[in-house]
């Protein structure tokens, strides 16, 4: 074997090789990888060499995070979502699996769907397996009531999600930094008259991203019309419907520049745009927020958007759940930061 | 307790009140309400005769599905999908786990994200928390290797899957007669020139569909050009390059009614026929498939579809699943019908 060159090492972004890459070379299982490393378990004498030779070999060099999972219960961590694992948590989950798969832990998903009693009922059921660990994700960042009750010392994570009494670690996109990077933008191809279209007050999301708009414009010495800062819903509908009201009064010379909610409101505003006989990006230029492809590259012209990064905070939120596993105390909360993704509908 | 009016039971849809109505109006938890039904477990006398009290009062029967579960080992069914829990999964998920939270049964998930090695691994983390039964999901509803090994007697069932050797019991929609669905209701609202503009050949979706719409057209005597019968893939912008290609030739009739593979390519053809200077529905019907609301409900006009009714094959799998955890022996194909949505796109 050690004639062999070694084949690539998997998942870019780890430092050095994992237990996974080690179970692959050595082709064993990951659990069988685990045993062998570990000294646990009932193993043939010539795959536990196998194994450890393959560990030599690749440098493999089980790290802090890996040792603390050595003390959990049951390998397994459960995560909870009232999104019902829509196009927010995904991301999130996705992200959050590979950090544990990386170490042989199972994520178990169960689905809240904001039933209360059912949110209980999943939260029971998980502690019923013996979770070392709970993640709670959301549809909507908003604050929310704790999940619980909970055993004292169950380590337990929000992401893209808050709960009231700030009683845990919650892990969120920084919205408001993210609308600031859209006005930058837009500032920069030379927008000066900026209108916001954005989705219902009540939205967490909305107040930030709104915020983040004023903040940005007043560092550039701008402000908006009031009228030119409009809530409505979150559809395509509602930003043709306000481009109407944006473009339509004479009162006030209409937006060079449109930062929108997300990007379906986007697309509405384009689409309107248009077709009152101006060019997006030239007349106008249009931002958009959350990056949700189907949107963002389906438009014409194609938007430029906010990406809140979801992944990200699903890496995050493994690291730090695994750390909160081997005994270190993490609460507060912390924002991640948001990027521009840049597209035609501010090419100019 | 008996003076009081006893209030509405929840779950509409089943028939009867389920143990569920029962731990509500007695105030316990679910597990409570079960073991005192069953006379499981260790619970104060007074809480005992609380559930029994208010199980007859509201007629509460334990039905022969929920008997059957009393047999299971660990309450517990794994899903794995490799749709990531995305548009397909999600409202099968969403079905399966209201049937089995009805019962006191948790649901766990996990995302094989089209990784034979990661499912092999989920597969070997379900069966470690002893899981009742198995569902195997996915993004698309083609033919894939079958999950394993796994124990002797497992119960598993693939929903909008299907194991290449047979070996189980697979619920799939029946995508062939919602294609006949889409050609029946274009016939009968005039339409003589049909046209399929879908997506990529490999797709076992787009071979039901197109078998469908064929054999449509062939019991109302009619015939599509071959130039009118197209492949590309699932996007707006294939939609849209499709119009071109259908009535940019001056060799044949253009089309007055178009089968979509699915609503995003159905919302390119909307908007190109449009800018053509033609009318949907008055010139040129169209109709798409999968019923995406985020499509069908943002394009002018709103897109006629069909639905897959993804929930009703979930429902059907959390009854298979649980007669089959009873000792029931359930296998073969099961296809269930799919519907027709009529919108504005259609509407002359």
């Amino acid at each position: 074997m050690t004639d062999q060159p070694i084949p690539s090492i998997s998942r870019a972004g780890r430092h050095g090789p994992t237990i996974r890459d080690v179970a692959r070379l050595a082709g064993v299982s990951l659990g069988t990888a685990s045993k062998a490393l570990n000294g646990e378990g009932r193993l043939r004498q010539e795959t536990r060499e196998k194994v450890m030779q393959v560990a030599r070999e690749i440098g493999y060099r089980p790290n802090d995070l890996a040792q603390s999972l050595h003390r959990t219960r049951s390998r397994t961590v459960g995560v909870i979502s009232s999104d019902a694992f829509g196009r927010f948590t995904l991301p999130i989950f996705q992200a959050l699996e590979e950090v544990f798969a990386d170490e042989g832990v199972a994520v178990f998903m169960c689905n809240a769907t904001d039933d209360p009693e059912r949110e209980r009922q999943h939260v029971d059921q998980l502690l019923g397996k013996r979770i070392d660990g709970l993640v709670v994700t959301a549809r909507r960042a908003d604050r929310r009531p704790p999940v619980g009750p909970l055993p004292a010392g169950l380590p337990v994570i929000y992401v893209y999600s808050e709960p009231e009494d700030g009683s845990a670690l919650s892990l969120l996109a920084d919205e408001e930094a993210g609308a600031a990077l859209a006005v930058d933008h837009l500032v920069a191809v030379g927008c000066r008259r900026m209108a916001h279209v954005t989705g219902p007050e009540r939205f967490e999301a909305v107040q930030q991203r709104r915020n983040g708009f004023h903040a940005a414009l007043a560092r550039h010495g701008l402000k908006a019309e009031p009228s030119h800062c409009v809530t409505g819903n979150w559809s395509e509908e509602w930003g043709r419907q306000a481009v109407a009201q944006l473009f339509g009064s004479g009162a006030v010379a209409p937006p060079d520049g449109v930062f929108c909610g997300n990007d379906q409101i986007a697309r509405g505003v384009i689409e309107a745009v248009r077709e009152r006989g101006l060019s997006v990006p030239q007349d106008v230029a249009v931002v958009g927020f959350d990056n949700w492809q189907v949107m963002t590259e389906a438009a014409r012209p194609p938007i430029t958007s906010i990406d809140m990064n979801l992944a990200d905070l699903g890496r995050e939120a493994g690291r730090a759940l695994i750390a909160m596993i081997g005994g270190e105390a993490i609460s507060g909360l912390k924002r991640l930061p948001c990027t521009l993704v840049q597209r035609q509908s501010t090419a100019r």
